[in-house]
């Protein structure tokens, strides 16, 4: 469909996969790009690794509208994104004055010193993405957007990002929440509903406490009208299965 | 290195893509396979499509030493894990007794309906993985974990996984806090730890409320005597640095 809008995310960082910090960029990233038409297609979750981090730039720039990655453009030895974006599109990279002018409003000439300024190295043709937190910039190089890892500062760099996308059709999303119901109750009638309305895609989730407690059914397309109809679709099913609480 | 034993993982589920749900799986396998020895080397977020389930877990395979994947495998028309690894290894998959079994703990011959029994299919040569949660099973196919998406039943899942895993040399940790110092000023001194230490990698997270409050250095390896060192290192490099807070 031509007005799908998809974009891949790349979180890079070893305390992610170990497990020692909760990765919590990519939900924001997902609820930034909703209103704006473009959808999340994969994620993944890599290592400080030079050869993974470039494999998989390159690969997600051909493969998404858009790329996504947070993580590794700090001052230290394990910041090695900016090479490796340069890597993926066979870029040369080099201390840019921009970038120096950003870093400049925060930091001293004296506490400019040689590790901060990698910070100001960027790839050749990239331009500029504002961070209003710790003004240390991201960049974008062709469809591909790098920003921090640290969340305060990822999410203040997307404010730079809007006017850079071409977003697709907005995609809606419906809520019906079923307590007392198990999903196994539900499936038959919500596989009904999927079929019956193509382009929209029907998920249910059971929440538990100590026991199950129910489910939420959510559905998501582009066409608002529709769901208001799923969404009716939903509740007459929940309805039906009322009383019968075999949770 | 022979004691090497890496895992990957697999993040199964729209809701995750869309932000609607915060993964929190990654970071509990990862914290139940650190005093294994085994450490995960990638983890992919992807959505609920047979063909990417089944190429990815293919690729995993191959590529890692244990697979986890985690979503997929309720009684909806959206759970289709079961069928993608059956797909993924090129075997048969149908409904088991024994799987059937663990289902009747639960539910009676009544609620037991067509929804739920494909909760038992299970792909041919699997064996179970017990679920002391909701009893509807996980399985074991080759290298490949496959486990629920509700955190609460994937924590109970685990219980039944060390006894399959032969893992490696076990993985320490340290940890150094710096309050008041940036990222940069420590860059150099900590590359030049990471330099001196092969088998240990350092990383430095800086830690922020409204402002830059401090950096947490973390060093991790396979040796305890050489990480007990690392860490004077690191706590001789902030004590260096104390004073100077240019954060």
């Amino acid at each position: 469909m031509d007005d799908m809008v998809i974009a891949g995310v790349i979180l890079i960082g070893d305390e992610l996969l170990s497990g020692r910090t909760q990765d919590t960029n990519l939900g924001t990233i997902a609820k930034f790009l909703e209103p704006l038409g473009v959808s999340i297609g994969e994620a993944r979750i890599i290592a400080d690794n030079s050869d993974t981090i470039r494999d998989t730039v390159k690969a997600f720039s051909e493969q998404f509208d858009y790329v996504f990655t947070t993580g590794g453009i700090g001052p230290t030895h394990d910041d090695i994104t900016a090479d490796c974006i340069a890597a993926a599109f066979d870029l040369g990279i080099s201390e840019r004055d921009d970038a120096i002018e950003a870093l400049c409003e925060r930091y001293s000439l004296e506490e400019l010193n040689e590790a901060r300024r990698r910070m100001a190295r960027i790839p050749d043709g990239a331009t500029l993405i504002k961070n209003p937190v710790s003004q240390a910039p991201g960049f974008q190089t062709k469809n591909v957007f790098t920003l921090a890892g640290v969340p305060q500062i990822m999410r203040g760099m997307l404010e730079d990002i809007p006017h850079r996308l071409k977003g697709g059709a907005e995609i809606y999303s419906v809520n019906v929440t079923a307590e007392g119901i198990g999903e196994g109750d539900a499936a038959k009638g919500l596989a009904e509903i999927e079929r019956s309305y193509p382009g929209v895609s029907v998920g249910s989730y059971p929440f538990f406490n100590d026991a199950l407690r129910g489910v939420n059914f959510v559905a998501r397309g582009r066409d608002e009208k529709l769901l208001r109809e799923v969404k009716r679709k939903l509740e007459a099913l929940v309805e039906g299965l009322n009383g019968l609480n075999t949770a």
